[in-house]
């Protein structure tokens, strides 16, 4: 996949599923991954990594235990590893997130929300 | 800088010089930067990463020795390390850079387009 060009748009037509990252492509060992999301997710944290959000359409919150921060279309955000937050939308919302290959989207916690891990479109 | 959130667009107002990457944010010790591009870089590698484009506004290419890739806004392209690369575009174009902190960006190279590094906005 390394070798080929990403369209972001193309690849999100790809899916529908909300909170379930799919991986577009690697560099060395980060994965870039696109998410639909919408409604509330759970608090959980990174123990090893920070984690990159990013907007491509509509807006997320990203609670944390203090505060809380607001991100629209073209706005990123890192999350320091160990940070415990919380990702929300109101309503759907695109997202591009990079982290490290083998990081689950529920970080050290694991439920119904768990993602398959490496899912690749 | 890691706590705060980023607007891409914001940032890239701050500057309007050519080649000249600007770092936005760090995750972990990977650095993410802007850079405004037009006319012809010159060929160079890195020998040790891989090198992420996404391209934000306008269209841009990238040569290689045996091919070229053309990228047009939200499209990106992972030039695997040690591969020797020119990026071009024709009009002014607006990229975002994902490269472990420390990379020049000329690769191997030094010469006159060889931007300072670590420069952020």
């Amino acid at each position: 996949m390394k070798n080929k060009k990403i369209n972001i748009r193309k690849k999100l037509n790809k899916f529908n599923d909300y909170w379930s990252p799919k991986v577009i492509t690697e560099m060395n060992d980060y994965q870039f991954k696109l998410a639909k999301i919408s409604g509330e997710f759970i608090w959980h944290q990174h123990k090893s990594t920070d984690e990159v959000f990013y907007v491509i359409k509509g807006k997320m919150i990203i609670e944390f235990r203090d505060s809380k921060v607001e991100l629209c279309e073209g706005e990123m955000y890192v999350v320091p590893k160990g940070v415990e937050h919380k990702p929300f939308a109101e309503k759907e919302c695109h997202i591009m997130l990079v982290e490290p290959r083998g990081v689950l989207n529920t970080g050290e916690e694991k439920n119904e929300l768990t993602a398959i891990n490496d899912n690749w479109i």
